[in-house]
């Protein structure tokens, strides 16, 4: 956990995954960019790792994140992903242990010291209370919380999947963020999360596989600020 | 392999692996760039990911590859290296194999088809006269020929291993490229592999360990220049 | 490859992977002994780790296979399958790069040179004409041709492809016997490979999914050794 | 974790790794099984999955262990170790996550269950206070605690970790028993640890070394009913 230093929430977490790259990528970017300005929410937009410069450069509300990195130190380790070099490119933070790319534990504990000693934020996936509790023991920045069955289906996890991860991360460090995902297709979704108690919510097929991608990004931060708003 | 497009011989791969990155790697970047000039050799540079895009920008002459990609389509795959997006950070190629990145047969066979298809050079990395010749059936751009135990050692591989690599690999495809390398420390090697019938050669400690890495960088691009000049 | 030490044709291979266990398993082995005499072919039985001892004891004509081995030496390496402990449990050889465990190129080097000096068979699956010709050049003492696309389809890779990949590995060296797989569900299957000029051929799901599973690999066996006997 | 079934303390863990094997492994498992039988105390012992079978026959007392399986159901998967095959082989459990063979937490947390539903003890290796901490959520039957962290810092593990880890695990689940494992070299140390608190510990290359192993086992078998008996 970076000192002194958290994300102001509510915030978004847009994960382009491998759907997205390149101009289209930068473009979108720069739409987003725009709309968290507008409805004052901070996002997380975690693109493919060739893309981190150039959004980090054409952005200035966006908080860059890498889709994964290694824990090496500097040295040999051709075709891994420096830590450093993540940071130098403009990343504010780097994602995690997500289901599509698991560590294990000794990996998750590694990278999120190597996070914190290089300044980058760590969020990191989980997709079980008992493994939200667990990674909480290692305290890293933010905590995605994420029943891994319900990724990419449009089903959301739940006031009750939602509470329960809270209260044992929580339990474990008061100071660890939650990012409540898993379904979120709409507006309405993320409206919900956050009435819900959530801090943060965020998605990618909602976003990357809208027929209107700009127009989603708008509905959803618009919904995000709005339900922040109703609760806070 | 590409169609009608190779690159021109001589040429030189710099691997940076995890040693260097952002300010610096692009600093150092630009003076090879200078030289691969002034000497009229192609350099193929394989940065982090993250710097693939900074590079092609601020160079002219240097092939900039990937240290890596997977063969994904687009699509899912958090904390996969999308092929299509290292092409559109602007990288002529990919390399793959390295013995820090060992990939199965078949991986190494769907990256080569995806690299072809999204119109990057493919660059593979074996480790003896059998694995040459095998990965010589996939028709990739280039082949690597470096004993494994001799990487970062400073002890060349020697005529014998890259005469009968040269053999195996043009006796299955003449059209692929060959790349000597192991234990490049100076320009003395670089001119010992050029003369002894290599078409490239490459370095990644006898850069990155040298006190003086643009000396070195020159020192080496000069004698492949010289080396090649007096066979050819 | 062991020296002067063959498995003599014909020959089939039954892989009961993750299918079947225990005292069924052994069951079945001692009916497929008796089949195997019966018929006089030779049946490579590939159970799991665990059965490699029980069924070694209680058969005398199969030969029984690891379903893959790590290259290991002797000494650390809490989980892994060393050769020599595979070798003392009574197995005949070692299966390797099965389509469910690729390996890298490396690897399968390591393993071949480790069951040679263990005194184990060396069977490595392949799925391309490449990939085939490639391990060809490592010298094992059989290579599986299985198109893996076809792996558990009841559909057969043909003659066609059969041909090319035994051209392939004759070629580069006629030592190595040759598996054709892919698609075996009965005895007309067997019997159309080994028609095809296959010297040996195999199942996983043809036996395992049988409602009567003795009876089909009596079926199978019986079918091998008239093919057999119609072509030589 | 097994429902109304645990291992009675003392206990003691002999993990061979790829270190012994066959004959040689089961004469020494049979010179434990009886010394442990002397001593009346409980012995796992994990030997390479090859030979569960015969020291489960040929010992009385032993609890054999798997050194490592996989979550996979009956069905495909060539390679794999299947808990159901491991549980038929006749052993009492399986060790998960030692730190030659690291898991990711879904993966433990997948073989814990299939443990349990096999009716295996689990025993997981953690190699931190957060680490022991995170998989006490999962309610494994025995947690071995051994800190790779603390090696090369100048610290002892000793009685204060072990108070650490103890205290840790038995506030998420009191019934987990736990292991205080790293750097027994012989009775003297065994008596140590027993005598600081813990109910069990173990030993690879303490007995896998000695000069005369049996003689060796003996000592720290001894040691641990001498300890144990002087506490409790």
């Amino acid at each position: 956990m970076l000192k002194n230093q958290r994300i102001e929430p509510p915030f978004f977490e847009i994960g382009p995954k491998a759907y997205m790259y390149g101009d289209e990528m930068v473009a979108l970017a720069k739409t987003i960019d725009i709309a968290a300005k507008k409805y004052d929410v901070r996002v997380l937009l975690t693109p493919q790792y060739t893309d981190i410069y150039r959004i980090a450069q054409s952005t200035e509300n966006l908080l860059v994140f890498a889709q994964h990195m290694d824990s090496l130190p500097i040295g040999r380790g051709n075709g891994f992903v420096l830590p450093e070099a993540v940071k130098a490119a403009g990343a504010a933070g780097v994602l995690l242990n997500h289901a599509e790319k698991p560590l294990t534990f000794s990996e998750i504990k590694s990278c999120i010291k190597r996070a914190e000693d290089t300044g980058l934020y760590s969020i990191v996936c989980t997709d079980s209370i008992a493994e939200a509790k667990a990674v909480a023991e290692l305290s890293p920045d933010i905590i995605v919380c994420e029943p891994t069955e319900l990724i990419g289906t449009g089903r959301t996890s739940g006031a009750e999947y939602a509470k329960a991860t809270k209260e044992a991360i929580k339990g474990v460090n008061p100071d660890i963020q939650i990012l409540q995902a898993a379904g979120i297709s709409n507006g309405r979704d993320v409206y919900d999360v956050i009435r819900a108690g959530a801090d943060a919510t965020g998605t990618t097929s909602g976003i990357m596989k809208a027929a209107d991608k700009e127009a989603m990004a708008d509905e959803m931060l618009s919904a995000l600020r709005r339900a922040w708003d109703e609760v806070h």
